[in-house]
């Protein structure tokens, strides 16, 4: 009955109903509970069954006592049960005709512990002989709004363009809840662990082919059979934009990565080579990844690679003409007479009209920004824009929120105002009062359709990449 | 009377009177009142004059409508007026006995305007014919903790060992700000702009034989006289730790500089053979430069590259140990020992016992932390500990701040308590509620000694930049 290669999983994204196994009857805050939270929040509305052993009740629904108890039918199961007793859900899920269980459980392979690693074969052995498929153990499962699935009450509710693969949930979650805030919304993401039966091939396989994906966002430690890999991310990469991190890529993190998800690593080489072969936007952490991201999905590509920086601070000036430099992108002078036209309306003391612009001193005034931004946009010098505005620069941290929405709004560029592309970094403050104020700011940029940076480094390294993809491969897949 | 090697700037930091020339009398927020809310914040305790033509009131403080008006003595007076009067305030200064000025005033030679060139000139002139020292123009000046000089209300009151010479102002106060939070203090800090008189040797020269003052943090855009400042540097170098940061290292940040403050930028290769024949720790942006202060200043040098990562999340740790490994610094395995003595308490499921330490589950339970840390200070394989909390991975956004409180306080760890250096890395959050508890967080760990980074790649980064140093140099000058 092993079946690794079907593709067609689509009926794990659409179960009629639902049991979570498992879950806690500790009134306390439990990990356990995440995932009711989470079905609650997102709307999950098939039927939606809690079972543990103890019975009772959480937030005024029904503990069956036992799988058989529940009245209707299962077509999908959360298993939160201690790992010895998962080889037993599995035959309790048969009997119901569960089609699919989702092992969160962790304590298997990963462990390194021989007994665990022969409870994992175990669990597949039942699991073949029944029939049903498993996505994990050790991992998070599966987050599709447009089914109203999700683990986790802090994701959103909308669908959007990008499709996630994750082998570690921390991360899958990670990276959802931080692309979420600046806009990025998404199609599926599956956190898969172990996995033991259903893997990264079939689901990349299926995402793929998934008409509600167009990009795809890989998290590998280590993969099961690289040849089929290799062929399924190179179908992959023909219809859709496909971005790859390798957790593991050093000896100490591919140690770590076989303590996790029991993933053999490979040589960080093997994998950089095969990013290049397909096309493949490579990144090394979560951050470039959701940069990358943003990148894709709401800067219009740039023609090129000249960029037009306008902010405040003759020093971060100098800083961020560094910053993009050196990552690949050019900042070109600004030309005498684009200047000119600017200075009749400008004091020059303490505003720097060159590129960056610096306008410091003349920032609170609204008209003259909106007057200058006219000017830039002839400027045919220039294939994109971007604009900060650096929160921790001000002189006084008592700094009023409603002089600094007035800052920022000044800033806020809708998409297609201006003529070229346009990119907003807003840097985050570790001060709550100026957090209010940049989250605030944030929301207003993404409603307006701009990519949101919290680095001038972050934005440079994201369009150079981004570049560079489009550059060797002229097609382009965004939302 | 040309005398710029003079290098007793002592009066500089210690003035006995003081005046702000060109203060704003409107009501509304100006930039100006930045000086004046700086030096009460501070507790300037000297008298402390207020002069605009327009006369009138700030704050109950009389404005004089002169600075011959002013019935006592002046020392030192901070220049807010306008470029075009400037050298006619000098004359003005010279009649009141003033010995020093700093001019904050803008639009000299940074604009590259033939005439504004001229004007920079003509104020330099003035100024030595009547033996009057200026700081700037197009800067902040000078906070002196320790005199109750400031030029930010956002400054702390309490000094420290870090001396800065800043070629740009917003660097400055972004630099001071960002480090302050992270409990970081300074001794001197100087934003000396275009340095038509006192330059960055002189300054240099002054930080190097001052008591106060530990470490030297430089951002420098451009130099006057390289033959003097490599001899200065080399000086500063054999008392005390200098940390380097190159503006305008690219060639669109070149250009910028010389727009900021008429710098001539040098080379990439120039500066970088300088750093490394002198023993400087060269860094490439402020985050680095603030990064290097905290591990200096807080973190007991390690005697090796060994750390020890604890932390949470399977995924987090895999990427983790990868940031560190990437950055020359090792993540050695965890013996089996040390590994089964933590086993006897803490369950395998949910918790990697290796290195990193992934203690996801265990984590709310205070007393198998505090255990654990306990066994893994005895295991003589690490040479520093380095752990962190990252909020973003929380599945829900709803998590009360106590709870976040209480997760991070079983983390506060005491240095001196663990048997090696501990570093804490605490993720900011752009969510205002977390936010708060992260920022009590940070402020508990510096209470308690600890460096803290806001990143797993920012602590391995600095560290490994210390130990670089140290290496090479084996004195260390710290806090």
């Amino acid at each position: 009955m092993k079946n690794t290669h079907q593709h067609n999983l689509d009926f794990l994204f659409h179960p009629n109903s639902l049991a979570l196994v498992g879950i806690t009857t500790a009134k306390t805050w439990h990990w356990t509970s995440t995932f009711l939270e989470g079905l609650i929040e997102i709307g999950f509305d098939r039927p939606l069954y809690l079972v543990n052993p103890k019975g009772g009740e959480i937030k005024g629904r029904k503990i069956y006592t036992s799988l058989k108890d529940v009245p209707g039918n299962i077509d999908y199961v959360i298993g939160l049960v201690n790992a010895q007793v998962a080889p037993k859900l599995v035959e309790e899920c048969a009997e119901k005709g569960v089609r699919a269980i989702h092992f969160c459980t962790a304590g298997f392979s990963e462990t390194g512990e021989e007994q665990r690693v022969k409870l994992e074969s175990e669990l597949v052995e039942v699991a073949r002989r029944k029939g049903i498929r498993i996505i994990g153990p050790n991992c998070m499962g599966i987050y599709c709004p447009q089914s109203r699935l999700s683990f986790s009450p802090a994701f959103p509710k909308e669908s959007g363009p990008v499709g996630v693969i994750s082998q570690s949930g921390g991360n899958s979650i990670y990276l959802v809840r931080q692309a979420a805030l600046r806009g990025v919304r998404f199609s599926k993401v599956i956190s898969y662990g172990n996995a033991c039966d259903i893997n990264e091939n079939d689901l990349l396989e299926y995402l793929a082919n998934d008409a509600d994906t167009k990009i795809i966002a890989l998290y590998i430690e280590g993969i099961k059979d690289g040849k089929r890999f290799r062929k399924t991310l190179e179908e992959a990469t023909k219809e859709k934009t496909v971005i790859l991190l390798k957790g593991g890529a050093t000896e100490g993190g591919a140690r770590t990565a076989a303590g996790h998800t029991a993933a053999l690593a490979g040589s960080r080489a093997t994998w950089d080579a095969l990013c290049k072969q397909l096309g493949i936007i490579s990144v090394s952490n979560i951050e470039e990844m959701i940069d990358v991201l943003v990148t894709l999905l709401f800067l219009p590509l740039p023609r090129g690679r000249n960029a037009l920086l306008f902010g405040a601070g003759g020093g971060a000036s100098v800083l961020i003409a560094d910053e993009f430099e050196n990552r690949g992108l050019r900042v070109p002078p600004l030309p005498p007479e684009t200047i000119a036209q600017i200075r009749e309306f400008t004091p020059i003391a303490g505003n720097i009209l060159r590129n960056p612009v610096d306008y410091s001193q003349a920032m609170m005034n609204l008209e003259g920004v909106i007057k200058t931004f006219g000017i830039l946009s002839r400027w045919d010098g220039a294939d994109f824009l971007v604009t900060f505005v650096r929160t921790g620069q001000f002189t006084t941290s008592r700094i009023s929120e409603d002089h600094l929405n007035l800052l920022m709004s000044r800033f806020s560029v809708k998409q297609g105002l201006f003529s070229k592309p346009v990119a907003m970094v807003l840097e985050p403050s570790i001060l709550p009062k100026e957090a209010e104020a940049i989250l605030a700011a944030i929301r207003g940029c993404i409603s307006a359709g701009l990519p949101v940076y919290y680095s001038f480094a972050a934005a440079a390294n994201a369009i150079n990449l981004v570049l560079n993809h489009t550059e060797k491969q002229p097609k382009r897949v965004s939302g």
